[in-house]
């Protein structure tokens, strides 16, 4: 053998908007032999998984499952189930997400148009009425916790508008379920999705999303196959459900360590680990003004999950994160398009949002920054 | 904690089309912290795992890479980016995959035509030229090893006729990779796919795929964008490449393991590997006729890494192999279609391909089978 043995040489701290950190229960969990995907046993996995993942989406939707893909799969089943030729799609734009959602959308439907508002800031719901009152929707898509810009979106008047206009309201919860509170059935949402590495804490590599009655019946009333056969939610519904029909090879070892970390959260308990996101952001945010750095977020809309802060006048943006992640084997992350070099993005997710993690950042970054 | 602390309680034997056993030094590796999808480390492993994929299909194309998703998904990701609304393709049908390809195709294009050959039997050259005669296609697709029964289906002649007719050909490879002989450039195949949890013995979710310079020519030509945007192979390829551009978070984990997989299938070399596989199957083949069972598939077409045989007359199928999996953690699995009840299908794959376990099945068949 030629090679070393070990995969990575430096294990990380992972303070970037996803992977984050993983529990070594659930690592365990993962490296479990695999069984068949049509084994009793498995089935027994998918049923604990679905009944969890209810509670964590704060749903009774029957339809409820994660898809075998990273966040971006859920981002495109969500869309693209929905969407046939001609159908009409709304996206309220205010970060690098949507404008994926917007690109998305633009395979399936010519008909996409767009609410913008400056990165930084959410979406008015007024900005929302006005586009469907011009005209109507059949979705309307948003993201919550925009990862691009640490900005919280509310969504409790933006749903009640897509309803009343007769859309169904699309969600994207990647950087928030789990670490946030978004009760799905409460807020109205239809269609709603996040990522398995980011505050729930999995590796990456699977899509948990949740579709609603509503939805279903959307799903049910296509009048054209649904343009993607692997991400085709009504097939995998029939893996998932009852009827067991084999679709796809379920992804085995990642539904350990979705399964596991989805017992963790019911654990902890939904309302202690939005405390555990809530505190363990405030004491970054505390700590980062302490240091002299300007927040980009106003507090009112800040999203506990993902901080954007801003870099300092006189700091090397590349020279301090290089710093942080070969010194001090720290990740956090850089701007994203116009905002390359002039923020920084820090997440504190799932088992990140520790208090001592964020002390560790701290105390680096007070060495690091220019005085 | 209500729950028991085990994901399974009962480790399985697998001995069925996949998923195959997973050797421990890759679970281990599966366990290994994630790092982050953009650190240097991931990149280095991302370029070691490169490179040695391309020794796996024997090619030296510069698109080859692993896709975020299963077998299912390379599939899907082989139609759709060479499929244009309109375009022709042409699939040879025998057995239960080639139909899937033939239900993916129809969402991309409506002019998809078929050649069939019986189950158990190959597709044979002259159905190929036949059709293509009659009228030119983009795209021949077929499988090299069919999952569903068992047949090794020869390649070279139908590599040749479908480049005298400017098709380019696609092959799958799920159930053959890195268990049976396939050389890529050699047989002349543009585009080519597998799964992870087969003779690579990784677990499901990650599909390599391999696409030759005529087919990047297709990709580059394309007049309208690919209906899926996760598997858009240009823009994946961006990530892989030397851009590094972010596309989907990689599914880090999961790539460790098949890092670690890639290493073994090095350190074994190839024709040791396919002389394993080889001499399992000759040996279980040795076993199940001294039994007084029927192999499916004459030996000249037989697939070493999934022997399909018929269920014996007085045999209770759903409750052999009920027996063999509940009394002595033994998974093999039903026949598919129409030969639902009629026919055992036995994979010796990767890690799974071994004289023990060839022994303990033949052991226990030999107890289970009426007299």
């Amino acid at each position: 053998m030629t090679h070393a043995a070990d995969i990575i040489s430096s294990p990380r701290l992972l303070l970037g908007p996803g992977p984050s950190m993983v529990h070594p229960r659930v690592l365990r969990a993962m490296a479990t032999p695999p069984v068949g995907h049509m084994d009793p046993q498995f089935f027994a996995i998918m049923d604990e998984t679905q009944a969890l993942l209810r509670q964590l989406f704060q749903t009774t939707n029957r339809l409820t499952f994660t898809l075998p893909g990273t966040g971006s799969a859920g981002m495109e089943a969500a869309l693209l189930n929905f969407l046939e030729a001609g159908d009409s799609a709304l996206i309220c734009v205010a970060g690098f997400f949507a404008e994926r959602m917007v690109e998305i959308a633009g395979r399936a439907t010519t008909d996409v148009r767009r609410v913008d508002a400056p990165w930084g800031q959410p979406i008015r719901p007024e900005q929302v009425e006005e586009a469907l009152r011009a005209r109507p929707a059949k979705i309307v898509a948003i993201v919550h916790g925009e990862t691009s810009t640490g900005v919280r979106q509310p969504l409790a008047d933006i749903a009640d508008i897509a309803h009343r206009y007769g859309a169904l309201l699309l969600v994207d919860t990647v950087a928030s379920l789990g670490g946030v509170d978004l009760p799905v059935d409460q807020t109205g949402i239809d269609i709603c999705y996040t990522g398995s590495q980011k505050c729930l804490s999995v590796p990456p590599g699977l899509a948990p999303i949740t579709v609603g009655p509503r939805a279903e019946e959307v799903l049910r009333a296509r009048k054209t196959k649904v343009q993607t056969w692997y991400l085709d939610l009504t097939l995998i519904q029939k893996y998932w459900g009852t009827d067991r029909a084999y679709h796809h090879t379920g992804p085995i070892n990642m539904q350990y360590a979705m399964l596991e970390a989805l017992r963790m959260v019911a654990d902890e308990g939904l309302l202690a680990r939005f405390e555990r996101h809530a505190a363990a952001a405030q004491m970054l945010w505390d700590g980062l003004e302490a240091l002299g750095l300007k927040l980009f977020v106003p507090v009112e809309n800040r999203l506990a999950t993902l901080t954007t802060v801003l870099v300092p006048e006189g700091a090397d943006d590349v020279a301090i994160r290089r710093q942080l992640l070969l010194d001090y084997n720290i990740e956090i992350a850089a701007g994203l398009g116009q905002y390359k070099g002039k923020l920084w993005r820090v997440g504190l997710m799932g088992y990140s949002a520790r208090p001592e993690n964020v002390a560790t950042l701290l105390g680096v970054l007070a060495r690091l920054l220019p005085r």
